[in-house]
């Protein structure tokens, strides 16, 4: 439980100082842009400490299910709920329960505020893919929160 | 061990960040504070879902206790190796091996890169013992890495 709070209260102030420290008139897309190269750079760290004693994945779908399951699990504690894809590359990870959004108010009023939690998981994403060799586009929405749908567009190389 | 690497890596970014966005003269001491000041806010938030069914604390040295024990292995998976005071509110708690120090080199020349990586532990201490009721001021220093010392002064009101 500490842990999650440790990694969730270091992730509000990180928001809260990039946000004040990135001004502009660009404001919000620069600091989404320098929360998602955070998430990027976390993300390869992370997978890499974490898969290195892992088999060799098949193909890419099972890459994407270990970021479904063993990946969410250590991040956020439980799995992605719901995988789909078009088997063309796109991939949609729907959580129900966002563990970085439940803490915000379930009211409309703040969906606009939304991207910001979000951002960095999409680096986290990007970046763990990325150094299994799979590079993306990762982006995210919510509709209803706390869930959310987190879509990764295969970039074929 | 995920967990812990998750919350080095975000520590790792954050400072990072903190120490390219905070320019200026007073460069390093504004890039500490920063770091400080969001310690010292987790260090709020983590103690207050930490102590939620705790026993009321006897007295000072008791909350000193709870600190090096419960608190520092909650944060960094093992304990202070070593409490000492003067019993006139000086307390130094010593980490033989501190958690956010190991990644460090242990050559003298990042010596004075230290600082900023034991900012933010400053200001989860303070924060702390601030939401326990004491008020302190939290200094570090680093004799050989990845051993530090952290000395907490407390503020008599």
């Amino acid at each position: 439980m500490a842990d999650e709070a440790l990694f969730q209260f270091l992730h509000n102030e990180v928001i809260q100082y990039v946000n004040t420290t990135e001004s502009g008139e660009t404001e919000n897309g620069r600091c989404v842009s320098k929360l998602e190269n955070m998430g990027f750079r976390v993300g390869q760290g992370l997978i890499e400490r974490f898969t290195k004693d892992t088999a060799r994945f098949k193909d890419e779908l099972d890459v994407m299910k270990f970021i479904c399951k063993d990946f969410w699990t250590c991040v956020f504690k439980k799995q992605i709920d719901n995988l789909r894809t078009n088997h063309q590359g796109i991939y949609v990870l729907q959580d129900n329960k966002f563990r970085l959004l439940t803490q915000l108010s379930a009211g409309k009023q703040y969906l606009e505020n939304a991207p910001k939690y979000l951002a960095f998981t999409c680096g986290l994403v990007r970046g763990a893919l990325s150094n299994l060799g799979v590079k993306s586009i990762v982006t995210a929405e919510v509709s209803v929160m706390p869930a959310c749908k987190f879509q990764v567009m295969i970039q074929k190389m």
